[in-house]
């Protein structure tokens, strides 16, 4: 076979996989998508990523690049194509304290960024459940967001430079490491988020930024959203824009966590209807350092706010965490959410963004029109609410394609109604292929398949995946 | 004339412009390009704004979209084309201070959206000498910097969503409010800073932050750059990343103020080597309301640190505003930068950036090659040094085309040599054409060739602008 061949000539036999080795590749994390990959090759270097496309172009063969294999939306699924993975990818080229940068490939996961920066005195600030596996080009590739995009931005935001392998086997150098860099068209930008269907992209420049000295993280329960927003309002105030994250967890999140994860325990003795994880943290010493009585300045500002709120009946009751460790339960309880839903079929994953106050109007409004839809459907719901974010996976009755179709539909229609997306951080991939044609921009579609045919005229990289045929 | 027929049928005889009526258009405000347009129209909706192009692209006519001619670079000269002045769309279409954003017109100047915003307790944090004449559309077309990018960011980083009319006149509405939308390719990004050479920017979704309560503002004077750059390092850690602005003025820079605006006065009695303005400001009641005592915590923070690097002998001399006033003065020296270089010929306007702990190699290595070219050249430099951006301007001995050429080129090489870029913020228009052939990425040029001839095949739009002929 001339392709495994040449493959094998250019990355080393080791390096090209086929059959049993090749089909762990084929199946996404969740187990909702099964390909089965001609091929999985591993380049170590941007070189040999390059020569691997060319080798793919030779031969009219589909390239799909792969990372952490943590994508949620099947953006990596492929019958027939040539998967690159870039796990060998791996190396930080550099971390330059001073300049708060790191320049590292696309394969380097992202804890290890974590862990880079923080023995520099910095923070790497994306920062998600799956952050143990995921990795760098597909956090770019994804455009992923994560819990602290409220204070950080996105994985767009965070990027400087970059470098892609083109469908034709040329290397685009991107890799600029500067804040303020206007020479043409910023061309970094289409590949960020673009999922793979514009180029591969093997390395990037991203920002640090200072390591925080403290954190001060509570949860919060309250009896309604709107509610609860007043405590994301007054710490932003109290602060200046100190939160760094906001997540909220509904009723139905906290009775399925208690039942799959009873170890982690719950904050409060009821289950209440809006459970709230608020965490700010600063740099600076005379708000981080305890002062004369002990006290954090920062939890101190935090335990004000929320004494205000209890007061006034906003919210009804509060724990702060006093340590690492109950910070870190805390942020388990959140981040079991991946794990708590993983197995539960059928479902429809909804990755929907709306206006920050318009979140209790989304939820109230889906859930009464998939109830008219599909009596009996469930429903469990986690959301970086700071964003407006909402990660609503619902579980309907009967594993039909056209209801799961409907459920979809529904849920993009309220979402639309209240001006917001229906994809905010988990990408498009083959799942919501269908909301594109249905809710985006007919003219923007437009635009897409013609940036599409001018960097890819061949169609050959992850085809299928984002922009829905016409 | 069909054109002109064609045209006042689409937005009223009224608001189509030729001879003496369009002649002013033609120039920039340097008075560096003089161009003759074959009309200027003026449309006062999205719709008008695509019906013209609709009239040019049935004519072939190229489209040259002009807001307040504010820029720099020639990016709006056009000898024989259309020109689309969006000086009538200038409706704030809508400003929701629960959201933090502004929905604005391309033609709304930037002082209006300061103001509107102000009146809402909201700051619009795009802020540069030009703000009382640039227009959004424009700050949108060249991502416009300024002097709170180190804070906020650039102009990309301050919109959520666009509106654009393509060269074929369908409007790409992208018009989206969220913080997260990863709904496809994020193509906003790639009208951002294009120079209108991809479509014509007609309205965006731009971001607000929190009206500062207080600024602490201090010009400084110090030996040189290394030991000045201390200051910004200190009083980001001392407030957690609170400073605004820190803009450098060197030597030759006051030396030229004194000439031409002595009203201004300086604010040492003898002209530092380097002269430092630099500006931060809270939100927070606790750091910006004056204490018991009656000082604002965030001046007494940063006398604090002046205070420290005095007995240090980092720097020389300080001066703190005291009041709104003398704030104002010490602005209006670092503003005065476009009017104390008006007039002066020839010059090669370098609008550069390198990482900031290279700003003062940049200046030690071009000024040596500058010497050596040209003997006796001027130069008068002022610099977002927070950003390693440098606005030099050379000004050669002779005008001659070649000498003016070889100043650029060696600036770009000392540049290039220290891992900057030859365009940071003014954009490149028709001025940096050569150090776009010169410099750039030969795949980036390229793909953004593979980009223009997709979204505008005929090659109408703002024609050779940003990307050199190959």
């Amino acid at each position: 076979m001339t392709l495994v061949d040449d493959l094998a000539a250019a990355v080393g036999a080791a390096n090209v996989l086929t059959g049993a080795e090749a089909a762990p590749y084929g199946v996404d994390w969740m187990r909702h998508y099964h390909g089965r990959p001609l091929a999985v090759v591993r380049p170590g270097s941007t070189a040999e990523v390059a020569a691997c496309v060319r080798v793919a172009a030779a031969q009219g063969v589909p390239v799909v690049p792969i990372c952490g294999n943590t994508g949620l939306v099947g953006g990596t699924m492929t019958e027939g194509g040539l998967m690159v993975s870039l796990e060998r990818m791996n190396r930080i080229r550099d971390l330059r304290p001073d300049a708060r940068l790191v320049v590292a490939e696309a394969g380097v996961i992202l804890q290890r960024l974590h862990e880079a920066a923080e023995e520099k005195g910095l923070y790497f600030p994306l920062w998600f459940g799956a952050r143990g596996s995921a990795m760098l080009g597909g956090a770019l590739s994804t455009n992923a967001g994560g819990s602290n995009v409220l204070r950080y931005g996105s994985t767009r935001g965070l990027c400087l430079g970059l470098e892609v392998v083109l469908a034709d086997g040329r290397v685009l150098n991107l890799m600029s490491e500067l804040h303020k860099d206007n020479s043409g068209y910023d061309l970094k930008q289409m590949f960020i988020g673009a999922e793979g269907t514009l180029g591969i992209i093997t390395a990037a420049v991203m920002k640090l930024v200072p390591l925080p000295l403290a954190h001060a993280t509570a949860m919060v329960s309250a009896a309604s959203l709107p509610k609860a927003l007043h405590l994301l309002n007054r710490m932003q105030e109290a602060t200046g824009g100190r939160v760094e994250a906001f997540e909220f967890m509904p009723r139905s999140y906290s009775e399925r966590l208690r039942e799959v994860r009873p170890d982690l325990g719950l904050p409060f003795d009821h289950i209440p209807e809006v459970t709230i994880l608020i965490e700010a943290a600063t740099t600076v010493a005379a708000e981080g350092r305890p002062d004369a009585t002990g006290e954090v300045p920062l939890v101190a500002t935090l335990e004000t706010v929320l004494a205000g709120m209890l007061d006034e009946g906003l919210i009804d009751d509060a724990v702060l965490a006093r340590n690492e460790d109950q910070r870190a339960v805390m942020w388990s309880r959140r981040e079991a959410a991946a794990q708590i839903c993983v197995g539960l079929e059928p479902v429809v994953e909804c990755d929907v963004c709306v206006p920050v106050d318009r979140v209790d109007a989304f939820l109230t409004h889906a859930l009464a029109r998939l109830q008219a839809l599909n009596p009996g459907f469930r429903e469990i719901t986690v959301a970086h609410l700071g964003d407006g974010n909402l990660h609503f996976s619902v579980y309907p009755t009967r594993d039909d394609a056209t209801l799961k179709d409907a459920v979809m539909d529904t849920v993009e229609d309220v979402v639309a109604g209240l001006g917001g997306s229906f994809s905010a951080e988990h990408g498009i991939g083959l799942s919501k292929l269908p909301s594109m044609r249905r809710r985006k921009d007919p003219v923007a579609l437009d635009v897409m398949r013609a940036v599409k045919a001018a960097l890819d005229p061949e169609g050959r990289m992850n085809p299928g995946k984002v922009i829905p045929p016409r």
